[in-house]
């Protein structure tokens, strides 16, 4: 089969995720053979440097040996059980590192099957432990130019119109505080104080996504503001919902990007590089003082009953075990390092380009915000169709370009995906 | 390891899904070691039949040699790629097998990663058609008595009061009409009717779970309610959604439940047994008419942006190929009837036990319901208990208990099963 023949026969059934489907009649729509490592081949035998880790999921490379051979030893024992009245080894394991690589008040955990399940578990469990107590507490903060996820809680919290507008009628009503990204940090802190006492009691939870909002144009700040804003939330008596689904392991540099707050969140929720890019799975840790507040007598109804069929799954579990097990063999975070470092000084010179409004990074997160260009030339997609044809794969968003690739690219993968994307944009009329 | 350790391990940390954590104070929770087929194992070497599928999703049998193949075959080529501007054979495949096998309306599928998921994405897409044709209609009709997932979203179209009511203040309102498992079918269909007449414009779907309410009680009903109120939305021009997350695939003796109706929804969602329990995946079929509503330039605002991370995940596309080719090679449905018989046969004589209320049955769901018990007592869950004592896995549902097993269950499976519950309730005190 070739690249136009599977195409041809995708386009007859297939409606894809965040696409407008009307452009692939003249973007091609790529089937992939296979991958291994950094790269990601079609059936035309081109090969892509997947510099956005397969959609920010991928952390060790495609069809990673170490991991594969750790599912089909779990293939042979258990591939999924119930996970309500019975357990499995590889989640009590996964469980207990997470529990131990988190902020120490993080002791529990609730698993889930995606970042936007995980999303709607925190905003549940912040409501209702509320409601346990005899309180009704139904308001939800959250940052401007936020994006949560899909589902209607995750989307209700999100500020992304792009993704949120046209559903205003059958959304949840939020309010959204200034993002420290968009504004600066005292600003963003007073407002979020504004917001807070004009609310006070009907708030239930803030929530952010530390350091980066990521589909929210890949906007950065300062961890300085998480640490203000976790006083605020214990002066206000709510809840602090850390969204880590993007920006954890190792994303930012550390391990969470909250570490670098020094303060721990009440609730924090994982996802996407949890399995390597294998397969979903999401979790949610909280408190201990949360767990509480839902133990009790059946009958008392205060049980938080929440549950996905695939809760826990065992293969998705094992996964993640396995990726922990690279995170400790290689000392990812620490490696990481010397890369952030490359990046950081290779796209320096971005900065002199009179198209480039910015350059922007937080540890294996980096962005390029153009200038100039009307919206409705996508100048993005017009720049991500270039380096294709070069055998790079960068996906924009909107007249940014970013970079966010695996953990395994080498020294020479990260000069090619800068160079290649450097001398692109270098060469652009000005717009 | 032992049970009790490992369960300890395991209470340190995890909140499971849809459980009351104090329970296991009572009720131990059991660690699973390995399962085969029809047979889960504990770490004291206890053996349990797993009459309920694992949570309603497992049907060909735990750590399934054929679909371990195949997982295996996967992973060496391909074990995930971004779904967005790109796709893979087992994407296509199942895409077009599933076309094929359901409906001939239903033309177009969009992936997800849990049942809830796909709900979602069917109420979004059901109010953005109309929201894109310049009309707005957020009133979203479901039936009493139903369930359709945890997410905000689809739990706001849910009407069982264990899940949803002490989320009532942050949860979009919705309205039911009266479920045919609870009245009579005429007074059903004239329920709906009254509701579409009162709510006309602002409605943009009815949303169903066709013949069993599986989470609510497992109320069944008729295939001709369906028929009736497909007739129904097209009088109204609203569309209809079949959730058969957990009835699809061969569960009610047809591979899709809302086969037996001869009628077409214009969304059928469908989870659970698409991967035979290995994993999470869902998708989301409809029609030609709805696709094209979303299919515009990018810049005239009316694209589907919906995504998940993981939406199309090449290794869970793989299992549910893997698990189509079974139902293929193994014609699952025309075998399925003789123990859909033998079900039938084997537990007409619950009928003549006095603390019985009902019997009811649909394909491979078959429910028990007592009488004479007072909730608070948790009939099923002592039923449960000493099933389990006897290696025959049954999980209650309130004062019912259901049997629903995996397709791979033989002859002496089923009369196991059931003659172990039979004898259990025989011997209840009366209440």
């Amino acid at each position: 089969m070739t690249n136009q023949e599977l195409m041809q026969e995708d386009l007859k059934y297939i409606f894809h995720p965040c696409s407008q489907m009307k452009d692939h009649e003249t973007l091609p729509l790529i089937p992939i053979k296979k991958a291994k490592n950094s790269y990601i081949e079609d059936f035309d035998r081109n090969k892509y440097l997947d510099c956005i880790s397969s959609w920010w999921v991928n952390i060790f490379g495609h069809s990673n040996d170490y991991i594969n051979k750790k599912i089909n030893e779990q293939l042979q024992n258990l591939e999924h059980v119930i996970f309500a009245g019975f357990t499995h080894e590889p989640a009590i394991n996964l469980a207990k590192r997470l529990v131990n690589l988190t902020p120490q008040p993080l002791e529990k955990l609730f698993f889930a099957d995606n970042g936007s399940s995980a999303i709607e578990i925190s905003l549940k469990m912040s409501f209702q432990y509320f409601k346990n107590k005899g309180l009704s507490r139904p308001l939800f903060i959250s940052l401007q130019n936020s994006y949560h996820g899909e589902t209607m809680g995750a989307l209700a919290v999100s500020d992304t119109g792009l993704y949120k507008d046209i559903y205003e009628d059958i959304l949840l009503k939020t309010v959204q505080a200034k993002s420290p990204a968009l504004h600066h940090e005292d600003e963003a802190i007073e407002d979020m104080k504004r917001v807070l006492n004009k609310h006070k009691t009907q708030v239930s939870c803030v929530i952010i996504e530390p350091l980066v909002q990521c589909a929210g144009s890949m906007k950065m700040y300062d961890a300085s503001y998480i640490t203000k804003l976790r006083s605020l939330c214990d002066e206000f008596g709510i809840f602090l919902i850390a969204d880590e689904v993007a920006v954890g392991f190792g994303r930012t540099g550390t391990m969470f990007a909250i570490e670098q707050a020094k303060v721990s969140p009440d609730f924090l929720c994982l996802s996407k590089g949890i399995t390597g890019g294998y397969m979903p799975l999401s979790v949610v840790l909280f408190t201990q003082d949360i767990y509480d507040a839902f133990y009790c007598d059946y009958n008392e109804g205060k049980s938080f009953l929440d549950s996905h069929s695939y809760t826990g799954n065992t293969l998705a579990c094992s996964v993640a075990n396995a990726v922990l097990d690279i995170f400790e063999k290689e000392n990812t975070i620490k490696t990481n390092q010397i890369k952030i470092k490359q990046i950081q000084n290779l796209t320096s010179k971005f900065n002199y380009l009179t198209n480039v409004l910015e350059v922007r990074q937080r540890g294996m997160i980096c962005a390029i915000e153009l200038r100039g260009y009307d919206t409705s030339r996508r100048i993005g997609l017009e720049i991500f169709q270039k380096a294709l044809k070069q055998g790079v794969y960068i996906r924009p968003l909107g007249n940014i370009i970013y970079f966010m690739p695996p953990y395994c690219f080498t020294k020479i993968q990260i000069e090619k995906m800068i160079e290649t994307t450097y001398d692109i944009i270098l060469t652009l009329d000005k717009g």
